[in-house]
């Protein structure tokens, strides 16, 4: 089979958990980048013998490369991806697709216009548990989607950050980093048109002034609702309900506690955060690159506790199974570990560009998580309810 | 020290559930009852020795009795506790207080002008682990409180019950008897006045026409907010996240998965349910009485996984302990297995007749609970913010 050929935009946090991914799924061939950084090009072009750019254009020039894999900050993907559209590349953009429904659409229309194909993710969406829920639940054998409850706790606000990640209006914060995930997997199984939102927001931390946590209740057209809490001030670890399985799917240590907050501690500004950063970003002297050890096995990837409750069953997805709480009896069903991880996107990519298929992660339905993530930040700030698909 | 001398109004549900409390604790004395059914009058009289009425005017109107407990169906509680102060009775009446404002307003004047205390519980507020959360919070160690997680995923609506339990204009329902535990611990926790509340309920089974579950979201006058849901339509059990310790503070077994909704199948109409409730209940003929066994050491009671998200640490109060997640480490503080279940509630009492103390849980604070309550079930209804506190 031809392996698809894929270009980097952006050699940062993201690029670097896609890694591994791009490393093991041999349907891929990475065959160029850009960065700004760089020793991060030349990280690059020593690992894959493949050139690395300080600039977009020349990448989206190259002529045999199939699509651009945007991965650079969030404010930057509506103009990287008009970049890559407008040389004929197909796109995979990282979440948040944009910082704005006017960015979303021009991004539609730039894909639409040059016949490329636009997947947005890697989102935890995508993740293998997520999906065979949703197929649990279009069996029918459950009855109606009822009631969502997701929630996570971690120490995401702790985590290096650069400064513009502290700042919502350049696209940092919880909302636009965190609930991008959590309302994308909620829509996923709801299955139904989110009508309507009310949400709260925290702000808790003047040193990081941007959203930390939040709450929201999500209406559906069919009448179900959801619950979606996050917590990224978060001291309480609910992974802890997820059989110690972290967000990547790897094992956690409960006794490594606190240690976000400790490193952080040890930080004297926001230029050395940066730097600390981007030392454990690829090309920077910390940075450790992906196990290829096989014995590194791995669950799937997750995005905290979340339990859909149908008229006639709860699944609760799970990194290693789905547990099926039906009328009569309890039942697991196992998921075999991920060979690749996060094979659900090159699935998806692979499918449209070389199969035509139209992508579930398409623009139109990463502008609907955008929307539903706007109108968080609006509720939150206006204190009341706000429709989705109205303005 | 002199006993309190206990009527009990009403033999049900509500006073099997306290029995053992007034079985094992020595400061109380069951000294009269009433109740409408034959059989548990015959039943009180012959393990207390003392008489029981069909008529609560009888109790009141008993000389020696100093407090009644009010355990009659919600929909009496105003009427009973009029009747129980004209007699100069101190009142404990059970949660919900009453169906209305009115009717607490009514409750407390009659109290207040009677010059007698008026308790409203058991409510699981009363839990040593949430009292003792609250301490921990209020000793400023953690600072401010930010934000409470509180679920819990029951079979509430599969239990057997007698119509009016599932007539929300009865005061049935989730939100009459579930929120009022959720809603009361969540804002002992906050201890900040509560301002306005955003809520869904869902009535998802025709066959039993309440609501079953619910979501809210509660904000406080110091900012901070409240996530509280409830599924009382589930098949996940929550307890799972509460090492398998059931409301009562009672070891679960998982492998006795849906029982209540495997004993309800076979029943085959309302009044066959309303007997079988009759039967399992104080004086019935499937009544078991409660084990005075020591050995039957059973943990706090509890309503469910809940975090409070304070400034520098959660707190998460469990059966057994207080997990206390701070800046820098974990700690377990322990807490003993109670002697008495539900002591709580007779430590408030007795401090209240005896010692003339202001009690936490008075006709005030139950008040404010009723009224987010009710303010839930207007919320989702009328698909809007409801402020507290200025209707």
């Amino acid at each position: 089979m031809e392996r698809l050929r894929l270009g980097v935009a952006g050699l940062g946090r993201a690029f670097s958990l896609m890694l591994p991914t791009f490393l093991a799924d041999t349907r891929v061939q990475l065959a160029g980048a850009c960065d700004p950084r760089g020793e991060a090009c030349a990280q690059f072009e020593a690992d894959f013998d493949a050139p690395a750019f300080d600039d977009i254009e020349q990448l989206a020039r190259m002529p045999d490369i199939d699509a651009i894999y945007i991965a650079s900050p969030h404010q930057f993907h509506a103009a990287h991806t008009r970049i890559a559209a407008k040389h004929g590349k197909h796109v995979l953009v990282e979440k948040p697709m944009a910082l704005s429904l006017a960015e979303c659409d021009d991004m539609i229309a730039a894909c639409r216009d040059a016949s490329v194909h636009l997947i947005v993710g890697h989102c935890h969406s995508f993740d293998t548990p997520y999906l065979r829920t949703r197929e649990l639940i279009a069996s029918g054998a459950f009855g109606d989607v009822k009631m969502i409850q997701a929630l996570n706790y971690t120490d995401y606000l702790f985590r290096p950050r650069r400064p513009e990640e502290l700042s919502t209006a350049e696209g940092g914060g919880a909302v636009f980093s965190q609930a991008a995930h959590q309302v994308d997997i909620v829509r996923l199984l709801a299955g139904s048109r989110a009508t309507r939102i009310r949400a709260a927001v925290g702000k808790w931390d003047p040193a990081r002034p941007t959203e930390g946590a939040y709450t929201a209740t999500l209406w559906f057209e069919d009448g179900a609702f959801a619950t979606l809490s996050y917590n990224g001030y978060a001291h309480f670890d609910s992974d802890e309900w997820t059989d110690w399985t972290g967000e990547m799917g790897q094992p956690k240590n409960p006794d490594d506690y606190g240690s976000a907050r400790r490193k952080l501690s040890t930080v004297a500004s926001t230029a050395e955060e940066a730097r600390l950063k981007a030392a454990g970003t690829y090309g920077g002297k910390a940075y450790a690159a992906p196990s290829r050890d096989r014995a590194d096995v791995r669950q799937h990837q997750h995005f905290g506790p979340l339990i859909v409750s149908c008229e006639r069953g709860d699944l609760r997805p799970l990194p290693d199974s789905i547990v099926v709480y039906g009328d009569e009896r309890r039942e697991r069903i196992a998921l075999d570990a991920p060979a690749v991880p996060r094979r659900e996107v090159i699935d998806e990519l692979v499918a449209a560009v070389h199969g035509n298929a139209a992508p579930l992660h398409d623009g139109a339905w990463a502008r609907g998580t955008l929307e539903i993530c706007l109108a968080m930040l609006r509720s939150s700030d206006e204190q009341r309810d706000v429709l989705i698909g109205s303005d």
